[in-house]
């Protein structure tokens, strides 16, 4: 996310019990990281492959070979696979002489052969849905190894949820690493009620039980950090004390020096070509963050400028996804940020080694992945010259061909981890609040949330309220819309619901809602009038999370997300589908901001007002106001 | 080494106990690798220094800065450290502007300021001195950290001897890391005896027991690892399976793939440009080895055309010394290898990137080390404009000064490390032999070694040899040397003894002798008569090792090295002194190869013809031949 705690810091005292789960391993049968053995119990057979002793199982030759160790192509190339790892890349042909035939060969017919692409940040709940469907999307994109920070599931369920998608994780046809996430919650419990609280203790442990716990998740609250918080340094200790890297996320190049001093060593958020230069020589890898150009996510084709204007080498510097809507998984994926790179001045070769073999680096995995040096995992693409994904082999199997999915990877696709019981009950509300605020018995003056495009923030305004007999009279002449937050962890016993008004948010009729309401995710619901609000209410109450639209007493569209309110448990392209049929409803109902954005309208740590389960919040004052004033 | 075996592996049966040591910290006074906190306790303190909170210890200002992250050097800039931390890079004279006076201000009066180097590959017991020892020529040469392969202790005292060194490591004011030596013995007992035995078992408990055991050393025996031999791969698998890194040894384009298949991610033996691009593209780092120009040692300037002839990055590409006599370590030190890549068309950025950022990464450690990013240890040094090392700062603490060691270092190095009793008694010789071979009764055919310059290669001669009275006439008409190998680990009752004859050996009388014969460091005694023969091996019995020049009946030069037949307990300002006396007594008395030239005598592992205490060896027929015949 590029968004995050810029001011608070405060520890919510430990009434969350650790729900600590043990890791264990998929069948063997399914495709997934494991398929492939680990390359101290292969050294052997890959010796006598690669010196001709022993026949390959994989050769894919007549094809250029793209090195990001050297950047160069190689034409006339073949590479040699064994047991899901690279034996040799050879002149192709070179197999003739060998004794033995190969499982199989493939013509790459002149195209380019080159490493999988590493994701070196991203948030899977952000699409909305599981690692397992996740796994669908990113190999169609070719990228074989993702590296994600699932606080969003944390901020939900503790370290129990982020433990059940390390499961998950781990049942995926793809490589998933974990970055812990590290601010959870995001601000305080005066201000929000959350359903998670991660401290440096829980974040210790999961270091300890999962190995694919490979660094520390994004330290969003980069302001406190710099002031020295004892709770944040308590975690930053926790990761760097057990020599795992720190992920960043930061704002402001006054902050720079004394951020990169807390011993964080990347950041996606380098919004521009300075603050990215200042990061970089502060020891900080760089992730450029691509996404939708008309979204604030495609901050790289400014922060690239380091390299391009300020002649930086890009040796510290990668590319990245951060965050997708389901639906733009496949428009907007790794590759399309790898050649936005390349539009932006990099070469081919520099271009996918920044989204392959330098986000392993930085992650200490280069022996393992983001090249195809001898005894790599075979995770492989084959490219056409303007550098889009044909076909994709994760550890040597073929799972992507003519940018379709192979029936291996559909086969392995159906049989996604299934998300314990508990995991789909996450909205606690005992019962239905009323859903709109008492009618004023005067004029008054009300604090307004208003929506503007095209940024994040939102804007506090004064609107007087004059005496009327309904609120349908007082919102249709100030151009209010009702909002209201509840709070579904069960925390509250029902006390936590708070009312506002959006301006300009356009709504014609009908309401909104949703349980996805960063970063406590408790559950907004906008609308024209109570009755609309209490049928989306009961819809996510139904489902147990989800987005919808609702008119006319109907829901209109939904995109239902049982698990932790935050995911789906269906494929990718049926979340796609899902997805882009709200996003038409959405515009139908004329809400002027997307669903992303209305999902960020509790998030109490960007400017200027926010609404979450205890009130309103002014932000950066941190402190609630009422909604009706005098 | 650049040598090794590349030829045989063979498992020496297990009568060699394991000598464990308990890991142990140095004084908490002592300036060492310890002195300096971990960054994990550190991220407040450096966070209010770098936020202006709290003062700096030291503030070097008005200098210059190379960033190895950007690869550019910045003007005007001023380093703020604390607790012997980085904790900001900023603007000259931006540190009046915070509260609290520094502890110190450095004027650095425009130099260029940039991390100490990071030396890849180094054997220590080259240089015939202690870790500590070492040290000083490291500081002196703007060397901060150093990862060696102590594999010559480990070839007398299995891991008992690698332990001690650890130790002494622990002890130096220098940053050492250790590459577990993988290949002891480097042949069989069939061909040679040896003092050490490292079993995949004992690698494992030393990667298990310390933590600065970061890699595995150079697998020099890289047939056998191509064939698939099985020691040698269970070695591979104990730091595979570990997560750490291997290092390389290898020669010839085609065991390339192979050796990378088998987990290889490093080597220093890349001895031209065609064999560097093949490595580097199989995956392989390339620390790229600067030597005295003369030697086999010196292929930096070849192989790094795989760079500025080949357009390959040079991002994977590091510098390292490998080996150096102790007079020649502040010649040809690290930052004249450093400079060395620069007269080769690289960059002075990219050059000290090469030498320092680049080893960080390839060993996991640039979040520690290689650059002035926030947070890192303040290894620093202050360079003028050709490279040259002004100051080095080690942990924040000043070291050298104009390129002379302060008083700080000085007194850390009289308090050196001082090695367990059992290190000082290495030479096991139960009664002297006879140390020159029967004089033949009739004619017959000797099998000679003859020596030439330039190379390593020994060649093998038949030599006639008439009936005469004796050896004298023999030896003089031939241009003949006697050369005796006396077994000194005690493990053969005083049977181990071989005799040969050198031709083209030219020492013209009396004998030299040395306590350091590769690998496995038997006592080699050359003369032109047993008398001299025997003072000389009486003087190595006498102070436990050493390499001496005989002549007329007395010692006319000596580098003793009492432990483990191998290492000075002297300063290396010491050591080079003897180092240059041996040299000149050792060339006054004819020798046509150089002292190292010579304890490579007994290397089994190089043609044609090599002796070792079990007689002498054909290479690469790995068979004993008789030294006279019919």
């Amino acid at each position: 996310m590029p968004l995050g705690n810029v001011l608070v810091s405060v520890a919510l005292k430990g009434d969350l019990t650790m729900n600590q789960r043990t890791p264990s391993l998929p069948p063997k049968s399914a495709l997934t990281r494991f398929s492939v053995a680990p390359l101290s119990t292969m050294t052997r057979r890959l010796a006598d492959v690669a010196s001709g002793r022993a026949p390959a199982d994989l050769v894919i030759t007549g094809a250029r070979v793209l090195s990001t160790y050297s950047e160069r192509i190689a034409v006339e190339r073949e590479v040699w696979i064994a047991g899901g790892r690279i034996a040799a890349v050879k002149p192709a042909g070179a197999y003739r002489q060998v004794n033995g035939a190969p499982g199989r060969v493939y013509d790459a017919k002149g195209g380019i052969i080159a490493p999988g692409l590493v994701d070196p940040h991203i948030h899977i709940e952000s699409s909305m849905i599981t690692a397992c469907a996740y796994a669908e999307a990113a190999l169609l994109n070719g990228t074989t190894t993702i590296f994600c920070d699932s606080h969003e599931i944390g901020n939900v369920m503790d370290a129990a949820g982020i433990e059940m998608m390390l499961e998950d994780a781990r049942h995926a046809p793809l490589s998933i690493f974990l970055t812990v996430p590290s601010t959870v919650p995001a601000t305080s419990p005066d201000l929000e009620t959350a359903g998670g609280d991660l401290t440096p203790e829980k974040i210790a442990a999961i270091f300890d039980r999962w190995p694919e716990a490979a660094a520390l998740g994004e330290k969003m609250d980069f302001v406190p950090v710099t002031m020295g918080d004892e709770r944040s340094h308590a975690i930053l200790a926790a990761a760097l004390e057990r020599g795992k890297p720190v992920s960043g996320h930061i704002y402001g190049r006054e902050f720079v020096a004394a951020y990169a001093a807390s011993g964080v060593t990347d950041t996606h958020e380098a919004i521009d070509r300075d603050i990215a230069d200042d990061l970089l020589d502060a020891g900080i890898w760089i992730f450029l963050r691509g996404g939708p150009p008309t979204t604030p996510w495609h901050s790289l084709p400014e922060a690239i400028k380091t390299i391009t204007e300020l002649g930086a080498s890009h040796k510290r510097i990668c590319v990245c996804t951060d965050d997708r809507d389901a639906d733009d998984l496949m428009m907007f994926g790794m590759d399309w940020v790898t050649r936005e790179a390349r539009r932006a001045g990099m070469s081919r070769e520099q271009a996918w080694s920044m989204g392959s073999l330098h986000p392993a680096t930085r992650f200490g995995m280069e022996g393992e992945i983001g090249g195809l040096g001898g005894g790599r995992r075979a995770d492989v693409v084959l490219l056409d010259d303007d550098l889009k994904v044909q076909n994709t082999w994760y550890g040597g199997e073929l799972v992507v061909e003519n940018a379709k999915i192979t029936p291996v990877l559909d086969q392995a696709l159906s049989n996604r981890y299934r998300y314990p019981e508990e995991a789909y009950r996450t909205v606690h509300i005992p019962s239905v609040p009323k859903l709109v605020p008492e009618l004023p018995s005067d004029a008054c003056t009300a604090n307004v949330i208003r929506v503007a495009l095209p940024g994040i923030v939102l804007f506090h305004d004064k609107v007087q309220l004059e005496k009327a007999d309904s609120w349908d009279v007082l919102l249709s002449k100030n151009d209010l819309t009702f909002v209201t937050v509840i709070e579904r962890h069960g925390r509250t016993g029902g006390e936590g619901v708070a009312y506002g008004l959006l301006k300009d948010f356009g709504l014609k009729s009908g309401a909104v809602a949703s349980s996805v309401g960063h970063d406590s995710h408790n559950i907004i619901v906008a609308g024209t009038n109570e009755a609309d609000m209490r049928v989306a209410l009961d819809a996510l109450i139904q489902s147990q999370g989800g987005v919808c639209v609702v008119d006319g007493g109907k829901v209109v569209a939904m995109v239902p997300l049982p698990i932790a309110g935050l995911l789906s448990d269906k494929r990718v392209t049926e979340v796609a589908e899902e997805t882009r049929a709200l996003k038409a409803a959405w515009e139908k109902a004329g809400c002027k901001i997307p669903y992303m954005g209305f999902n960020l309208i509790p998030l109490s740590v960007i400017p200027e007002i926010r609404i979450t389960d205890k009130g309103l919040v002014l932000v950066p004052e941190m402190e609630l106001v009422p909604l009706l004033e005098g």
